[in-house]
């Protein structure tokens, strides 16, 4: 762990998700596991399988966070081009990895199906795998992590992915909710907020049963400081009239 | 409707998405809303609530797309800086819109509540409101349609937003399944997909109860063309040795 803040950039590409065709779900598992090592994802974008619009995102991102991830794109029909664009966005020759090549022999199939299968072995030069207990390893070129589109693909991929990435101090949360309106309090919180600028306070509003709520939620690296915070906003909403729980 | 294809991107806005905290279901609610219209999402970002992301990603992507469309940031809250930072963005003024502060002062609140609600009457110069069933109307700033992020919120905004914007030519969907892998149908897969250039064959694999399947989604404008390319991957399955099936 150390003082500096940790960041990474997610690139979910597919048209399905474009056309609303997929809920996306990979955007929040990827969160979930890079905030359990102290990284926070900066921004997110969803772009389509076209290899132009690839190489802009990887490129822009991967010079302004710590770490890129993309999901979607790596299997063998003319819709997966991730691995191709990505080399294109480093500059780096096609090659074949022989773990990966080995990997697909010693599958049974057709000569045909083999050579379709053996060009998921061609990755660019200098890439590292990020094996996985489901089907063939993730890549790893630079500081870009090509995962897998299928959820459940992802989070194998992900989940050795998190034993392997270096990341700064753990952003922790807590939060309280209590039955009022956003503008009742929204004067207080700011004052709270601006006391405390080394965390991070959102308000969340709701209905919940036909009733208005507002679930106020403090993010920071300290956890005595988040529930100091949190006491504070508790003697607020009392003395707003409304009764805070925790959640 | 006519021949131009028109396209739209989405901006999320939001610290709750990029932590993990909420799974963002607005993205393919708006996809499938604009759909309707003829619009197809170009790209999707999902951007922290901080000024300077805002306006970058307004400005670069209003130039881009015909349409771009905001979710969150709306509220009284200080967490809420979406409205100021369009206006930046555009360059344009903070002004009090009219009809937002009557509906504001039209509901019961003690001076201090309604000095706070009226803050979200400040609305940049020229805007014009998109009225809705459940809350304040949402924003339309040039070509800048700024909407909740709550859902239900934001769909019932959505829902006035889809009676107003222009279109084009509507994509439609056909699909047909088989349990298959893809390696074994990708090289006659790419075939069809090369002799019908002005569709878009997708390719996803999937696992159901245990058995590996690839559903394929043929989109494009022409509905009998779909069909046919459809009629084609079906022979091209069962010469595969596969039963395929509709969807």
């Amino acid at each position: 762990m150390n003082d500096r803040i940790y960041t990474a950039a997610v690139i979910i590409i597919g048209n399905e998700i474009l056309s609303g065709r997929t809920q996306d779900t990979n955007l929040r598992d990827i969160a979930l596991s890079l905030a359990r090592r102290g990284i926070r994802i900066g921004e997110a974008r969803v772009i389509a399988d076209v290899e132009a619009s690839i190489v802009a995102a990887v490129n822009e991102l991967r010079v302004r966070h710590d770490y890129v991830i993309t999901t979607g794109g790596l299997g063998p029909t003319h819709d997966d081009i991730t691995v191709p664009a990505i080399a294109k966005a480093f500059g780096l020759p096609l090659v074949e990895d022989p773990t990966l090549a080995a990997l697909i022999r010693s599958r049974v199939a057709t000569p045909e199906v083999l050579a379709v299968r053996l060009r998921m072995a061609l990755v660019p030069q200098g890439t590292s795998l990020i094996e996985n207990d489901v089907t063939l390893p993730g890549l790893c070129v630079g500081n870009v992590y090509v995962l897998a589109g299928i959820p459940h693909v992802m989070r194998a991929m992900l989940a050795t992915l998190e034993t392997r990435l270096v990341g700064g101090a753990i952003v922790h949360a807590r939060s309280v909710t209590a039955f009022t309106g956003e503008s009742a309090i929204a004067k207080q919180l700011t004052e709270v907020q601006v006391r405390h600028p080394s965390v991070d306070i959102g308000s969340y509003p709701f209905v919940r049963d036909g009733r208005v709520g507002t679930t106020l939620v403090v993010r920071g690296t300290e956890i005595p400081l988040l529930e100091e915070v949190i006491a504070q906003l508790e003697v607020m909403l009392v003395a707003a009239g409304v009764q805070p729980t925790r959640e």
